[in-house]
């Protein structure tokens, strides 16, 4: 099983995409958030490019479907909750009292690389919360696995690269893997040097600067809790579900 | 003074470029080969981004140019000296013959990254093996720094972004420096991690399996010696030259 990490969607070849599966990161927030909606039930996120889209499609969809609950919207302006929407993007937000919901997220780089990924046979989210449990999905499905991460509108993003390569390293723990490319080098040596000093990566980065200037430190503490979760999360034309 | 590594040209915007001074990275080869040559006395390097066009300029140079020697050639294919070239692009080959002498070097990544650095105030090539000497010179011009990797034909290279990692911690034996950006941050650890085995790390890329496999070995040798070259080598108008 080859693997490869691909440090920003704009990198991507098609190549990186025919007959594999594609797992894309955007750590701090958008699929750690993700991973946790997912743990606590939610039956399904769909995401939305910016949080205009998001309000436009929630309205439309109650005014269309009035036989289930309405959506919930979630997303971020300067790190926290919109005006008008349900949720923020804080992954310690979501609770039993999500179960069952359909959730509406607005998140810019994880829209745009998963859109980019569009082409693989398979696309997850996955964070470092997530990591051995994608890998054993990975392992499950056989193909090749690109890694890729969102980045932050267009630059690397260091809490994205570790993400891959903590998913990297678990799946060198199902069985042989071949790394694919300089990248997954790097993303796995990085990982292995830092997997003890998570948290305090993360804060480091520009993302982890962002989050605790908002005054939300806790949730860079959800996200470097490596395995915390046993979830995997699929994406299918923009709306991700449990895998069971 | 602050420092932002960027990991491939593409991703290069001008807010790094005004002002400051880029160091371009193309550690297998080209700037470990420039930082050789300009350590044993070579007068120039002029970079071409292909052979025929090396080869092209020598010959109008000889025909327009009869007082002096003419340039020697150095460049490669897939590895090995070009037919019809003085110099292929091994860093060994630079002896106290060469003192003196015009090199036209044809360095297609390396030719790239340095063409896209030119807005910067200063551009300097730099490798492992003159990495103390140029964070000194950087130092010096006080100049905030854009460390560039070349990259292999549009994609991350583990050798070039471990070079970043080599300068970055130079720099801050130097005096203080601002970490600017993610890619700074992985850069600076995975050079911390890997530091004890320079040599490895090279040969375990992309790059390094493509110099192992022309029976190069050595030149990762070579290339992995940090700070073996106390020589500074800055690019002015895609010629390079010694900084006295």
């Amino acid at each position: 099983m080859r693997v490869d990490v691909v440090i920003l969607p704009s990198l991507l070849t098609p190549a990186n995409l025919a007959g594999k599966t594609a797992v894309v990161f955007d750590v701090l927030r958008a699929t750690t958030s993700i991973a946790a909606a997912i743990a606590v039930g939610v039956r399904s996120i769909r995401i939305f490019s910016d949080i205009a889209s998001a309000a436009a499609a929630a309205k439309a969809e109650s005014r269309e479907n009035t036989e289930e609950d309405p959506p919930l919207l979630a997303g971020e302006v300067a790190a926290l909750r919109p005006p008008g929407f349900d949720l923020g993007n804080s992954p310690r937000q979501y609770n039993s009292s999500h179960r069952g919901w359909r959730i509406f997220l607005a998140t810019t780089n994880g829209t745009r690389a998963i859109m980019a990924a569009s082409g693989a046979a398979t696309v997850l989210t996955a964070a470092l919360v997530n990591a051995a449990a994608t890998a054993k999905f990975c392992r499950s499905l056989g193909a090749d696995v690109t890694l890729l991460c969102a980045g932050t509108e267009g630059q690397f993003s260091l809490e994205d690269f570790i993400g891959t390569g903590a998913v990297l390293a678990a799946l060198r723990q199902t069985g042989e893997i071949t790394v694919g490319n300089d990248a997954a080098l790097a993303a796995e040596a990085l990982f292995t040097a830092r997997r003890d000093q998570l948290r305090a990566t993360l804060a480091s980065g520009h993302g982890g600067h962002n989050v605790v200037a908002a005054g939300l430190e806790p949730d860079i503490d959800f996200a470097a809790r490596l395995d915390a979760l046993d979830v995997v999360c699929r994406v299918e034309d923009l709306e991700i579900t449990a895998v069971i």
